[in-house]
């Protein structure tokens, strides 16, 4: 029977029997919310960021939305142009309807419900009515930035830092005392980035400004990431996280990188091996600085990136035209962490995976190197951009639990530059809700067990992270 | 409960819900077929063929049923052999069903039931029985192939074709006026193959012949098939498709090409990488041609053909001996559509995958280059041959929905070389049917939308094709 | 509504409809078992072994728990380490909650239940009464190994030998008379090892101790392997089993892999390439002894093996760090066998794939193969390893039929070294009737067809391993 509901999103969404249901409201809801890998911006935390209007908080930036709207026929115009945030908006309430079973129509009306208190679906008709209630409420003090991260149940957020960085915004809110923490995490993908020759050399005088290190040779360079690190540490950083088309883990030497640095900085081209070998170093040496400061380290792998390129000349990155790649990764990932796990290095990882063929490759492989030393050391992390939908959800937490431990996992994250994302961890605490509660319904876990699966719940929503990021 | 019903293959099949039932029947079942790529013989419905028996018109030429045939341990002499029509049938009636949970047990028996009325499973008891009954109905008019056609509710069927064809059957047919239309597709695979030089001089000499065109060399080639498409355009083509292993998209410059084209035709060896630069140019200027005519383009990507050689030897291609490929595909893939993207020559685009493990890989490289002019420009094709089942379809839908929009869908093809085929439309839309209304029935979908769902199912088992490829 | 159970693992386990139920207690449940892979020691089944404790039985060897107990933080003292068996059992007590929807959590208290009649879940709390009581009954007669066996229904285990082996302890067990056979299978992965230059000359050694037979050249290695082959061949051996990371099948010369082999008794490193010649030689010839003796071939591919050095210079091969590879398997598999059937030496065959995402890969290459000689001769083998449990079983059930003939298909195996495996028999056969019975209650499959249905359970359960492997 089609279940009798009075909104679509209601109480009981995505919990399809009585022992989901038990657990999501009586454990997972109530957790608060620890977002350890996201992309918000913390100058709009520290300034309590006021939003226009939603256009500016729901669209700006949302390359899923932008990439929804181009396959639905919307002009570019209307998307990173330069029409007026209405008119926009408008588009995008024309497309909503077209996303059904695309995610995009559950985070949407999700987001609108859960923060704005809309009851009503998006469409062209209803447009005018939710942006004018929406912009209204977004006009109120109780809903800038620190505001929304309250209502949301928000613990600790982890933003995406480059080294380079200051961190002046993470000191500023450090220093206000708010209701959640906002520490920076640690991405230096651009001090591995030697193949884009002229982008790394001006990122190496950034770096050097930013440590007061001469970067003349690639040991300089591990020194200048070395005080770099010190001082993300020193403000609160838990955890670093990079962003790789696949692992690196060539045999090099250290004449060799020194000989490449060097190549590099002079402007001379590298060869493709050359390149593999110095990241091979650098992701090795960047590895070691995690497991001195105690730090888990987050590997997200596999897409490529900016294939479009008639667009990428006119927005430059993350604009929507990203997607998954197909090369093989097991062997190079097994090399990199097994030489970290015999020299004594390898401190917590997560992997996260894009194509969501590689799911059991990926747990499989990073179980190889789980030593003993803490329960849940390596981590299949969630399921990730592309994957992160019911059924993707579901898919990594099925795989996880066939060749893994569920019970340990870290769980959920936004990965995300919107502020309005958080509906996000509830999305997916439903969906594992759904699947432990089904296992329950058809006798896969006994019943009786039903107190110790409440407490894996809430430690998947959030004892696990807290336990796992020492925070 | 087990559902009670009278025939298995009851009005109700596949539909598990009240909401699958009412898309289906008051929506999907009521649309015409568009059935914009099969392998039909576009003589067999000019002349009106009468087949002289099921064994012609349901075994001849079948090689999903020749492979389940072989598995189950039939002699060839059974299968392609010069056994009589009816042992022959009698072999496959024995073998069906040992095919039970593969898609050819219900096809067959939609088959059977849709077109002849058959209302018994087919064994080796009932073979008899059911071989009279379906051989007598197709010595009656009404059997002929435009009256089976007219039966299945056929709008436009788009026929696979040869450049070098000089589409005798499809003037005739047109001159006919027919309750429906057959269109010429543009098939260039046997312009590309120039790996088998022999075979590539031969055809070279078909195309010189049909286009009075001398091809010296490659500027010549590219102006006897620019005659070409202008011809296959005038008897209204709307569509090329292309059978490829993988895209090809190597650097090359026109000497190259020039040059390699040269060697082919001078019968020299090529070397691999000559082949891929000839291909990377042709296809690239094929697409240029398909964009210019404002034709869509299909490419079929990801089979190994023709793996058992002894076979091969004894029987040519398409006989059951081709298979699924592993090899990486979306690098390439990027850099073709982008270079047409770039230099403003993409036209709308349908990718099919063999590998079911590529289907969101395939979604998610495609939609790359959806660039707001057409809603649903970047298509990704229905599943495919060896996806061509429940799971497969069901697959299919699912990775479209979850990283695309499913609302955007051209729909459904049979891909067949059989005009039996064509209750495979209908199997298709209940699959499509079901998943929708799953998702209303648990709450994934707003009930308050089924108009909406309701059109979305008209439009992705018609109207979206015929907009799409503009009939 | 949730099952209301008595225990978890009660008579209906998996089984979630009529017709499944039925299709379990009717048909599947009563079959004998024959193992045709597993990993036990004819040692222990020789000499009627008893196992001193559960931790003996349960936890020695079994790499599977050993991954989870690391991945739960367990320290490896504990696991393979000099801790007291109580101990050790103690800590995978402690584990066991956690693996809850890993099949560790089902296998276990599978076989606890069915083997001790332990009626109890296994927590830190119940750990010592049902190591007690588990002990207890394994210093009964009826606990050693052969009434283990019989216990469990098995009506032949097929071991896993290397072709040096003396085979004195099946002699000695096809000596004895007892209510089951326990064939030798011939598993000749030492000998292709030849990038292994130290490892592979002492084998040689061995291999002309056993064969009697000097083994000077290529031709001397295959006579001495011929020689064993037929030693296997009258102790019941009928089938061969191969370990791979892929298929070889790469062209080379006699003369070739004359002057290869002797480099690699003469102990000079071998180039890649070489080593792939002599592997592809090598295994094609062995696949010409199967045929030659009648015997089925299987071939386990996919792995990535010994991952982590340290565990692996610590602990040695198969002790928890081997898991899953990626690259392409497709074109040397095809060539492989197409070189077989083409000069006539095809012999019945089994793939197994590790890579789930190649599911439907290695169903529709295997399939390239089949030729009307024995119904279902290319098999796609039960779900392996990394794939053994519910979804894993159901993937490869669903893939199987989706592109092959389920009916036909010779079921499960344990590949274990454990003699407390059998229970999954049981668990594969519930998730076989409950794919079967699903369908029969969807309506995909016809409720009249039950008996026929039943059957084929019946067959796949026991009948078509009987006949395929002609015991």
């Amino acid at each position: 029977m089609t279940r009798k509901i009075a909104f679509f999103l209601d109480n009981d969404f995505l919990l399809e029997s009585e022992a989901a249901r038990a657990l999501y409201h009586e454990h997972a809801e109530k957790q608060p919310i620890i977002d350890y890998h996201c992309h918000l911006d913390p100058r709009l935390i520290a300034e309590n960021h006021q939003f226009a209007d939603l256009t500016e908080i729901w669209l700006g930036g949302d390359h899923y939305k932008w990439r929804a709207m181009r396959a639905n026929g919307v002009n570019e115009a209307f998307i990173t142009g330069k029409m007026p945030p209405y008119e926009k908006f408008l588009k995008w309430a024309e497309t909503l309807p077209y996303t059904m079973r695309n995610p995009l129509y559950h985070w949407s009306h999700l987001e609108l419900n859960r923060v704005f208190g809309v009851e009503k679906l998006l469409t062209i008709e209803t447009a005018r009515e939710i942006y004018d209630h929406c912009g209204a409420l977004l006009h109120q003090e109780d809903f800038r930035v620190q505001a929304l991260l309250r209502k949301m149940n928000v613990e600790t957020v982890c933003t995406t830092d480059d080294p380079a960085d200051d961190l002046r915004f993470h000191i500023q809110i450090a220093n206000e005392g708010l209701p959640f923490r906002v520490l920076p995490s640690w991405r230096p993908d651009k001090a591995l980035a030697i193949d884009q020759p002229e982008a790394f050399n001006a990122y190496m005088t950034r770096l050097e400004a930013a440590s007061n290190v001469a970067i003349l040779n690639y040991e300089r360079l591990l020194e200048a990431l070395v005080k770099r690190h010190a001082f993300f540490e020193a403000h609160g950083c838990v955890l670093s996280d990079h962003g790789l088309d696949t692992f690196y883990a060539e045999p090099y030497t250290a004449k060799e990188i020194d000989r490449i640095f060097l190549d590099a900085r002079m402007g001379k081209a590298l060869t493709a091996l050359d390149a593999r070998k110095f990241k091979s170093a650098l992701l090795y040496d960047l590895a070691v600085m995690d497991a001195d400061s105690g730090w888990a380290q987050q590997y997200h792998v596999g897409p490529n990136r900016n294939n479009n390129e008639r667009m990428f000349a006119a927005l430059g990155p993350d604009t929507g035209f990203d997607a998954i790649a197909d090369e093989p990764i097991a062997a190079s990932m097994n090399r990199f962490f097994s030489r970290l796990d015999r020299e004594g290095h390898l401190t917590r990882t997560i992997v996260y995976n894009l194509n969501p063929r590689d799911n059991a490759l990926m747990v499989a492989n990073a179980y190889n190197f789980n030593d003993g030393t803490t329960p849940g050391k390596m981590q299949y992390g969630a399921a990730w951009w592309f994957n992160d939908h019911i059924r993707g959800m579901r898919a990594q937490i099925d795989a996880l639990s066939d060749l893994g431990l569920l019970s340990r996992f870290v769980g959920m994250l936004t990965d995300s530059r919107s502020f309005l994302s958080y509906p996000r961890h509830e999305y997916f605490r439903r969906v594992l809700c759904d699947a432990l509660g089904e296992d329950v319904e058809r006798g896969l876990l006994p019943v009786s067990e039903m107190p110790f699966i409440g407490r894996m719940v809430e430690a998947i929503c959030h004892g696990n992270a807290k336990a796992y990021f020492r925070l």
